[in-house]
């Protein structure tokens, strides 16, 4: 089959390798139909994931067909269309069973972390994938929903949904801000409707982003370039600051806009990936009765989100900006990592 | 003064009544500007409540303006336009600071009920109202929000959110069925948004009243003179049952067609006023993991939910299906008396 | 092997029966070292439970070892210790998902109900039993827990905890009432420890079990046959009632007194098998805020549980009252169908 | 009468001062009977708490007499023996509704800040004191309860409860590490046991101090000094660390600890007073799904603490240390203020 294939810190090929097959009872094959890429594959692209190895086939979203089963896998079977979940859970550990399958303990990935796809076994990026865990690591896809939409799905709508909202505890009546308007961000706007949130507040540096926020439920914009953009802020709130401030950017500067607009009582919810440390001025926050949360994504209300698509009652239309074939899947690499320029989101390739 | 006077079972009259004045600290005297009618107004007229003495004024609804206020009053001033809360909290007591108010413990009422306007001391279907711990019991109304549609936040925006949708649990993704599309069933659908349903299924024996609930946010509806009404509204879910029903009529009929349609594990909130008991077969329902609910409103969730409105994020168009004058009280009590016949949802007085 | 089989309503033997073998790759294959007796089997033996069919070999308790497993079994080996649980849960349905085992909808059962062991396949009154779902569905005893303490998690104690406590929502500071000092009843109040009442009491017609309550972390007991039992009751809270009112009993009578003594805004804990339906006066009670909850244990806290068991932080002496040898059985359950007389709370049996 | 003041950095003096008197009708006047020192104090002494002013009565806890109370004041009386709460809560603003009494916006503080005794306004070290909002911010002293423990419900028991406790989100079963076995510390561990821990694991450079907490409900005990003071911990634990950390103490290196300790998946729940940023290293903590908390105490379960008092449920002998006499409260500064020396704990000032 063809593979897209990490050859180390800044090469990337798409060539020959060979198919996958069934390693374990639990683990089933799939033929992909639809992937995507990820901002975090661009940081294994740069080097900045050493844990992922030369000769590593990148990926871990998309939606494909069922094309062989291990033999204790009863709950997919041959032909299903199924969304791959970006997180591979085992079910039985004491992680899982308590549902936070980010930490999933299985000897699959040894690390303690349930992101293997794409990082420490062959990913989605492919013709076919194997996909251990599979009946707690596939969703089946309902009828009535295109691929496109279900391969949202496999990591940004839960990552926006599980780190920023849930995590975030936005509640009816809350004044969210979210800090950062690419992918994962606009991901957490528009599963924010979910909670009956008062007002959505995007915030990004860039003002196109800001402006198509609104297609994902903000109701108000801020551009963080602007000198008084934390007055702006403030000014759509009672004046003591927002309930909820969801960090989707990953940097120094982006965790302290969130300290600085959150109101006494508020929630900060990282989602950024972040780089380095960040300062955190306890000598005036402890005062503060704040609720600082991070994590990596544990896909346990993909189901839910699954269902609200089906219904059509989730915002998804406007995450796809750019599509390609699978196979030119090098050219959506170059287009996703000038997203700046190109005003990529979500690139979809599409075997 | 004029006022609507109950004069024992079966008699009502729009008459002369002395203005209230303010009788503690704590009190506020609001002229009012709308009022409207409640069903619990029309079991009064029909002699069903007994704590109701001849004499009384009736109403625990509306919207005014503050004339006088008490020596301790600071948190609202003369002035102020204000929706009086049918609920009437000291906000000290044990379940004051529980927010439970509907249990409130004061002395004004001497009850431990918290709905004490229009019941136990005089209501709101007058020129002018005395209301008992203004501050916990009125809330100001914001700019740009009307009347109508804050009045609507006295009574049954509130107990369709607190004791159909929050009492039930509703959460994402569930499936969500109110049985009764009357105003407080209405409130429970339109609130029941805040939460981020897959369906919300409108029941009732009225096709016109299942065909308003849509404007309410009912997805589906299910009228239940059908034979297979169940069956209907089982073809909506996994064929398990919903994950939440809301009883919102009152009778043994509809409590046993909540018990009939609601899944495993499932919730049923009951919103009725009930005039008997109802059977409850625990024999079958032990081993279903059920939560039932029952209560009367606390009002507790009447501040946020004025912040939604005021954002326009309430669904509240619709309620009002007739307006009149003040002065011209009994027709409307006619005309909500005959709400079959009339098609009356909330009625409108305007002084 | 020897097993106990039930024959028809009123019959029992311990007789040979073939020994049970490995069906599917998820399986285990226990010999049984502890079983125990629980009511339902007594409930079983008169014929009230239909479902069990002649020649089912009957138990759901019990902690042994490990003999065989299944291919796709990689949780528990062969030589471990285990305690079996009374819920086998798959792991993968919609309900285990959410930890709802007691409705896992896995083939093997086919009723949506968890409970299959000594109901629907045969169970641990025997030398060994076959364990579906073996990963989720046993649990390995810890160093140091002595195996008759460690079949009470099998069934009781998680019911008692999860029935009555959690669905109770029990809280700091709470006045928690359990009728009935069974078994059950006495498990529900060691575990309302974990949740820091400010008293229990016990309730029951029978003094002695009143007293004894004393020992699993009752701070009061009042006698149901009192004609002033209620009077004690209240005289023990505020005057308003209990905040927790758990019934542990299963007749019309036990479920009247939980409604007649519980505060308003509190809780009624059904844990309680139920023969017929009860009343529930809803003309009184819609007003009393109260929410009500029923169920069949999931033993998704058992690990929970176990965990505490090993620390010595659960109270579990005291409830075994009877000793035999598990091929005296036919005597144990002479002695446990006669409880009263006997004072029998849980009887061991022993290979 | 007499009362310690401050006189500026390094200065204060038991001296005569005006006595108290009403200033509006929700103010109560106590006459103290029993008061403490608290850290803040020292902290305040050293100048470290610039918005206290010289001239201002110290002190935020104790027990005392009502002796005169404002018109609007119902729910306490003259002559009634209450607790003084270290936070002012008006009861009736959007913090107080929420029950976030730490961030009162009333106009008395002035500050968005609850606790103001002793720091904007004069405090309880003193023959009397002013209390504002004296019915949400006195608690009556039930029988049967000395005025020594009812002193500790002031200020240490709500704050380990509720900022290191309830914020930690401790649950049945979990292994809970408080690093710092000081004052509040103790409190954390001694509420611990409401929520049913498996271990309880205190943390301190002072082995005296560790071994002490013993009796505070410890399970374990850690020096911190110890080169391998970390993987004492994680041995307690099953290698992936505690459940929840708890800072008592206030500097980075506790802070740090704290991130060393808690497992994928923990609350870290801040209750030290910080002088200064601590480093966050989000770029390895953003993937442990972490959880962080800090906060000022709201004392909203001040009156549940009470109640498992009065039952003798709450373990809290053992905080007293050292007794003086009121008017040798300069004696008592100084045995405060070496409490390394000293080993003092809480020192309680009897008038």
């Amino acid at each position: 089959m063809r593979a897209l294939v990490y050859e180390g810190p800044g090469s990337i090929a798409w060539q020959e390798m060979p198919d996958p097959r069934i390693q374990k009872p639990t683990d089933a094959i799939v033929k992909m139909e639809t992937t995507t890429i990820c901002g975090t594959d661009l940081h294994i692209l740069k080097g900045d994931v050493p844990t992922v190895q030369p000769g590593r086939i990148l990926g871990h979203e998309g939606v494909g067909v069922v094309t062989e089963v291990g033999g204790a896998v009863t709950e997919v079977a041959v032909g299903d269309r199924v969304i791959v979940s970006c997180i591979s859970a085992c079910g039985k550990c004491g992680y899982c069973l308590e549902g936070m399958y980010s930490h999933c303990l299985a000897d699959e990935g040894a690390s303690g972390i349930g992101w293997i796809l794409g990082h420490l076994i062959d990913g989605t990026q492919a013709e076919y994938v194997r996909v251990p865990f599979a009946e707690t690591s596939l969703h089946k896809v309902p009828a009535g929903v295109v691929a496109e939409d279900a391969a949202m799905i496999s990591d940004i709508l839960p990552t926006g949904h599980e780190i920023g909202i849930r995590y975030g505890a936005v509640k009816p009546g809350d004044i969210v801000a979210v800090i950062g308007a690419g992918p994962v961000g606009l991901a957490a706007m528009t599963t924010a409707a979910l909670y009956g949130p008062s007002r959505v507040i995007a915030i990004d540096v860039d003002a196109n982003r800001v402006e198509q926020a609104r297609r994902f439920g903000a109701s108000d914009g801020v551009v963080s370039s602007a000198p008084d953009w934390k007055e702006q802020v403030l000014s759509l709130t009672d004046g003591l600051g927002v309930d909820v401030a969801i960090e989707a950017v990953g940097i120094p500067a982006t965790w302290d806009m969130s300290l600085a607009i959150v109101r006494p009582g508020g929630h900060v919810a990282n989602v950024g990936v972040h780089g380095k440390p960040v300062s955190f001025p306890l000598e005036t926050a402890w005062i503060q009765n704040l609720t600082i949360t991070t994590g990596l994504v544990n896909t346990n209300t993909s189901r839910m989100l699954i269902k609200l698509l089906a219904q059509g009652r989730l915002g998804v239309s406007g995450f796809i900006s750019h599509r390609f074939a699978l196979d030119d899947i090098m050219n959506a690499y170059d287009t996703f990592g000038r997203a700046v320029e190109t005003k990529a989101l979500k690139v979809i390739l599409t075997a």
